[in-house]
């Protein structure tokens, strides 16, 4: 199933992307007598059973429940999935070869591969839609960087998972772009680099793991002004989905609605020569094949 | 005021210590016919007039009431202040001269003063209360480490707050031990380091800001088995509240909740010669003044 959270009256609905029409849940909810969640984190938190649930309801609703519950796609306005996480989105750095090797070559990082999984943080404020503005704040940096990510979100609680069964906790997948200002590290640490408010926009579905039938084999890809600028598949992770699921849950008990970006593959702005950055009216276009794009706009911050 | 958060039925319930007593929130609004917030988070939402409506509704209780809303603090369980944040807590590094000095000396940090905060982040995982446990895994790490800190609870939404109005923005403030496992860097990032589970013990009480004259001349001490291994005054920030506020606010969108730990003076384990680390039965004890003191011991976990 494609989720979606869109823009309601201020507030956020859950609807299901069935290709140019979004069902809104809740009216589905009322017309068959069933009631879901209301918001993507209630849904994850419901679990698998719940999505079935729904996925139930919808196959055996008739034509005319499905016209009522049905909003052309290109009528809303969509918000990030999940739009307020209940804490930060784990990020990695440096899973994939090519990136660790260019951020050694122009960055302050090593050249050598991770032996760990490398992690930071960027806070739920820097969650924002596909279709929005990206703040440039120019006094804060002069070097914003993209970085198109494959996220999994966390469907259960969860601590010292093993590898084998990682999948498990796994509720689904979403599109991030790590927005990144590569002079904004202090003392070496990323989280005001890549923790701004609008730098992780997310979207623009986030689609039920049962629909991604290898996590490990997606394409993904951004663009610059319809310029390409990356382009690798998820197979070349260094730590995988189940790397990461085991090893961060050594770390932290994950829980549901989680978010993990899973890291970026070369060709971001820090390691082309000449650097490039983006500034404002820039649009950015990241893509994971089964999921989707997501598109924003550089938008200077005018202090 | 002194506010708590304390345990019922598996729940959490707000109350108001007053010497060796538990005020509990909800049944003073039953008994004088006020609705109150039923947590710390909600409190702090509803902003400073409702502490202000608390406070009038508990000075003009007559003493029947305060006697059918209490409980002595020797009998109830307290949680931390804020249980569960909405994002992870901000910590501040380096903010203490010496504690600089130490840390280059003993770890992989810059002896030069930081020209800007240093920040990075604990989710909300790791927070603990008072009388807890810190969970030691000794496959994580074998440099477990203490630091005590000041915490600033922030009270009102702000972005790019001028220093001069920073106070406005604070709620009140409580005691972190900002647990550090000094060889859990990766790639320099410190949250491995400063995430684990249990590794925010918070407490015992948040303090409203009315009840702190002057947050920059608050005494800090921690000790170890009852040895002092940390004394310092919170007037020797490098960067004050003021500064932190105004840094912060221009990264991040600040929110109602959101918790800053300050930074710790020197004294630290990693700063000792020999160095020195927590193990299996230690008891850590972190105290501002004003606030009270938070206690734990190590728990090494078996696995």
């Amino acid at each position: 199933m494609k989720l979606l959270t869109y823009l309601h009256n201020e507030g956020q609905k859950l609807g299901i992307q069935i290709n140019d029409t979004v069902v809104d849940v809740e009216t589905l909810g009322f017309k068959s007598n069933e009631t879901f969640p209301a918001t993507m984190l209630e849904l994850i938190d419901a679990g698998t059973e719940m999505v079935s649930k729904l996925q139930h309801t919808l196959d055996n609703a008739n034509e005319n429940v499905i016209a009522a519950c049905s909003l052309p796609l290109s009528k809303v306005t969509l918000l990030a999935p999940i739009p307020k996480p209940r804490k930060n989105i784990i990020g990695i750095g440096l899973n994939y070869t090519e990136h660790v090797a260019e951020s050694a070559r122009t960055l302050d990082t090593s050249n050598e591969l991770p032996q760990q999984p490398v992690i930071f943080s960027k806070p739920p404020t820097s969650v924002t839609a596909t279709n929005t503005e990206i703040l440039h704040n120019t006094k804060l940096t002069q070097q914003l960087d993209w970085e198109v990510e494959l996220a999994v979100i966390i469907g259960k609680k969860g601590k010292y998972v093993p590898k084998s069964e990682a999948m498990d906790y796994v509720f689904g997948y979403t599109v991030i772009n790590d927005i990144s200002a590569r002079d904004c590290r202090r003392a070496g640490q990323w989280i005001v680099s890549k923790g701004q408010d609008t730098f992780a926009p997310m979207g623009p579905v986030l689609v039920t793991k049962d629909e991604i039938e290898d996590p490990h084999n997606l394409n993904l890809s951004l663009t610059l002004n319809g310029i390409e600028k990356q382009s690798s598949n998820t197979k070349f992770m260094l730590f995988n989905i189940n790397d990461l699921i085991a090893d961060l849950s050594t770390v932290f008990t994950l829980e549901p609605g989680d978010i993990i970006a899973t890291g970026t593959p070369a060709g971001v702005g820090a390691g082309r020569n000449p650097q490039e950055w983006m500034w404002d009216g820039d649009v950015v276009e990241a893509t994971v094949e089964g999921i989707g794009t997501i598109s924003n706009t550089i938008k200077e911050v005018k202090l």
